[in-house]
Parts: structure tokens; sequence; C-alpha cells
């Protein structure tokens, strides 16, 4: 029986601890769990107890950590650093913390800051989520199926990392190893960038004057172009400014793009606009298609290497020395 | 019996077929329908007639048309200007044509040059569409609840316009009454901006020397927001040349909204950002909520003036002057 606690009940937290107490023990490499969690909002816990997320509901922080093997945080960013600062008082050695926020450069950067060399952190984010916030949006089938992207410093004892890694792979996860500073130029563009446009979308079509009267003519096309734009904004304002430096060159890769786009409307190039949709068009499909049966647009997947061989990973990554 | 002509047995022109024949004859203005379809490729029309899109499949555009009240040209824009110079040679007068096409326009400047005034354009564009194409793709449900949008010339007689709105309501569509110049402005901005910031996305993440190690992140918000760049290439093109000044304004708007963002991100400005993204996610949802229970971001619909009171339309909009 391996205690966890969850701190943050919100969306994510919540939908982890339904899909952690869901999960067949015998199949897992986790075994049995017992969950306890703990938010600062007294009500978001009973929520989540509620729904069936947590075993035991704590009413501090201090409480939700005592006995427990693996502490998860699953709060907002902002949240993360003071939590951190707490949980160096309160765990003792060998602890295992890992997290599951939007950026990792600044979060791993944090916990080899605040936490002893004795408390392993394993930086995590899984690729999965919805507009919607709080306890009540959870889902325990979120994480089946996506990639868990995993940012573990090289020095930590491998018992460490497999044992966030079972956590991941109960809830039905793939692990996907990545270093913390890859990870956040990465989904600054694959995540990032298009939550972006869609909020670009929404800004300049509905402060139109015109746009009560075009608002009508939006259709599917427009739906789900702007849908990421419904997203909790003080989560992205967040995560823009733990990503600026890799948000900023995707900003700039785009305004490229558009002066192109705008050249070649100007010049009528019917040839180079063909060309380049073309491609567009090819690239999406390659993406949608490379590996049918898998989450669609979660497909060219490469399997993690197998434990044996994953100092292999690190030193191809070589993660800066830890302090 | 009406006797109505299908030219173009694509994804959107079979889908019409399909909709007027499944149609309630008793319910529907238009009643009894005959449907003659055509296509320059022979395999089209006989693949839109084994899919019980038509009763007839013709050989000729002359063929096609003849005995027909009603003639809907469902081909791509560029063979529009093509078809109405020959359907002035073939149609005799009284005869209505409508056509399906992204841009209203361009294409509607073309009918007043090239048709006799005795025959009667009422450009249409349904505000309906997925990535697919070919009578393969087609879906006789297209329309249900979708806006259809029509643009007919002030002087029509109100028998022609009459008859075409007949033809929306028959498969399911809501008539919206608008300029072409006004409606090449709004869909630029909810239709055609969509598509060039879907293919953005795809193109800069796409051409990255990292793409093979993010494309595995991305998940259902980058396939979502990318969705639209899978759009047929040539369609686009066309659609980008006869909405080009359009175009280009919304395109200037966009990048002085990532130029704001790019300042917000260098300032850390944290009240900034998150002003602008919780503006953008109370349009979305107003925009998604404002008439529940119609189709997803099709909500803030007006309905279309009773047909009594039409004129007052037209001297609301004073479309240009016919001839």
């Amino acid at each position: 029986m391996i205690r966890i606690a969850i701190i943050g009940m919100g969306m994510i937290g919540t939908s982890l601890g339904m899909a952690l107490r869901t999960a067949d023990a015998q199949q897992s490499t986790l075994g049995a769990v017992q969950i306890v969690g703990y938010d600062q909002e007294q009500s978001a816990t009973r929520r989540a107890r509620g729904r069936l997320a947590i075993d035991q509901a704590a009413r501090s922080l201090a409480e939700a950590v005592q006995g427990t093997r693996l502490v998860i945080i699953a709060t907002p960013i902002q949240a993360v650093r003071n939590i951190l600062g707490q949980l160096a008082l309160l765990l003792p050695a060998h602890t295992i913390v890992t997290d599951i926020t939007s950026t990792k450069a600044e979060v791993c950067t944090w916990a080899t800051e605040l936490l002893p060399e004795s408390i392993y952190f394993v930086g995590g984010h899984p690729m999965a989520g919805k507009e919607q916030t709080g306890p009540q949006a959870a889902d325990p089938d979120l994480f089946r199926n996506a990639i868990y992207c995993l940012t573990p410093d090289a020095r930590l004892p491998q018992a460490a990392i497999d044992t966030v890694e079972a956590l991941v792979t109960t809830v039905g996860a793939r692990p996907y190893y990545i270093d913390p500073a890859e990870h956040d130029a990465y989904v600054a563009g694959i995540s990032h960038l298009p939550f972006l446009l869609a909020t670009a979308l929404v800004e300049i079509t509905s402060r139109s004057p015109a746009w009560r009267e075009m608002a009508p003519l939006a259709a599917s096309g427009f739906r789900d172009t702007s849908r990421l734009a419904a997203g909790d904004p003080t989560m992205y304002r967040d995560i823009c400014l733990t990503n600026r430096a890799a948000l900023t060159r995707w900003i700039n890769e785009t305004i490229g793009f558009l002066v192109e786009m705008r050249d070649h409307l100007e010049d009528a190039d019917a040839g180079q606009l063909e060309a380049c949709f073309t491609h567009a068009r090819q690239s999406c499909d390659t993406w949608l298609n490379q590996q049918p049966g898998q989450r669609p647009g979660e497909a060219a997947f490469e399997n993690p290497l197998p434990p044996g061989e994953r100092p292999g990973f690190f030193e191809r990554y070589k993660p800066p020395e830890r302090g």
C-alpha cells in the first residue's frame, strides 16, 4: 500500500485521484494506493472527496503529506514555489515529489533551489487537458493514451524515476522523458502558441465593430480554431510568464509567416499560396495518420527507452548539473 | 415538380442533392423535386448517382440545364466564371441561378457582367463544410441548422429570391441575407483568417528542425487549432485570391495583436496578459452560449426579416446598382 498526497484539487489533481483509485492494483506497478487530498479551498477538497477521487481529505499541507512516499503538486504554477518551500521543511528524506504544471524549466530550478538533495523531484506534465476547471470537470479517463512528459534530473536515484513512471502508466498515460528547457521550447510551439493564435482570432474578430453581424456566420471552423481561447486566463498568464523566451520566438515566426502570406496576396501569387497550403495539408495528414489507432493527434510517438537504457538519454540531453 | 440542375458533384453539390432528394416534399415550399447532376469528371457524377444524390446524370452542361427552373453552380470558384458564360447562352429567360462558393463579390460581379438581366442570379454560401472533398464525403445533414448566406441584387424579382430561400430551408439551413462585399469582409474574419492561422501553426511548427521531437507532444489543442489547415489547397488558394483586400486587413490586425502580446511578454506584464485572456474567454463564452440549443458556434443568429419586410433590408445595405 503506497500512500500518495495530491496537493490541489483542481481538474487535473482530481482526475489523477480518480484515475489512481479506479486503476487495477494488480496491473499497476504502484500496487494498492491510498490517496490523501488537500486544497486550500476546503470546498474543493470536499467536492473531490464527493467524486471519490481521494480516500482522505486533509485540512493542511502538513496533514496531507504525513506518511506519504509520493507527493503530487497539482496546483497552478504560481503556487508551486511556495509549496516546495513548505515541503522542504515537512518531508522526510527519500520522499518523491512531482508536479503537473505546463512549463518545466522554472519549476525544476525552484525544486533544485528549495528542496534538499534527499528529496527527489521529478517534474511532470500530462499532455491532456480541457477548458473546464475545478473538481467537477475531472475525468478518470483524461490521461488515457496521453503523452506524459517527465523531466527528471540526471542524478536522481532510478527508483524515484521508476515510481513516477509507475504513476504515469497507472493512470493510462505514456511517459516521455525530456529535458525541461526542451520541453518548454516544444510546448511553446504545440500548445502555448495555439492558445495565443486562438486568442488572437477571438480578440480581433470580437473587438471589430462588425462583430455583431459577423458572429452568426461563424461556424465549426471558427469554433475549433478558437476553442483554446476559452482556457483559464490565470493559468495561461502564468504559462506565458514562465515561458517567455520560447513563446516570443514562436510569435516572431508567426509574424514572419503572416507577412509572407500578405506578400503573396499582394502579388496575387497563386503558385506560392497553393504550394504553402498543400505543404500544410500534407503536414497535417502526416501528423494525424502516423500511428493509426493512437489518439488522434498523439501520433508520431516514440516509445520511451526501456529503464536500463535511460542513462543514455541523460547523456544525450546533458541537463544542467544539480547545485 | 421542379427540375433542378446541380453543376459540380463535389462534397457540397452532392450533399445538396442528397438533402433535396430526402426532404419531405409536403413540408418543403419547393414541393417535389427532380435533380439532374453534372460534373466534368464523369466518375464524380457516377458516384453522386450511386449515393442517390441525383435522379439523372447529365453528360454535358447543356443536357443538365435542359428544362430546369433552378441551376445550382457547385463548382470551385475558378470554374464559375466560365460556367456563367456558358449558361448565358443556354438558359431561357426567368431561369434562376445560384452558387455555393465561399466569396461573393467577384462571383456576383461576374454574374452581372455575363448573364442577361432576364436570368436571375442569387449568390449563395452555406456556412457548413468539412475538410474532406468529393461525392464520397457528402452528407445530407451537412446544412442542418447551418447559416446559408444569400446575396441577391436589389432589383431581382421577389419570386426568384423566394425560390432560392425555399432551397435553403428545404435542406435544413437558415437564410441570412447580406451584401456581397460585407459577406466577404465578414467571412474573411471568421472563416478565411482561421484557415490562415491554422496553416501558420502547422507550417511554422512542422518546418522547425525540432518537429520530429515536438510532434508527439502535440495533443487535442494542436489538433483542433490546426484542423482547418487540412482543407483543400486549391479551394483556399481561390478564396484568398478572390478576397485579398479583406484578408489582408485581418492579417494586419493579427500581426498587430501578436506584436502587442510580444510586448506584454517582454515587459512580463501579468495584468495585461490576464486582462486580454479574460476578455477572450468571455467573448468565446458569449458567442458559444448566446442561443443554447443551436449548433455550437452558430449562436447569435438573427432571424431573417419576414419576406414582406425585405426591401427594408436592401435599403439598409444599398447594394451596387445593377448593369
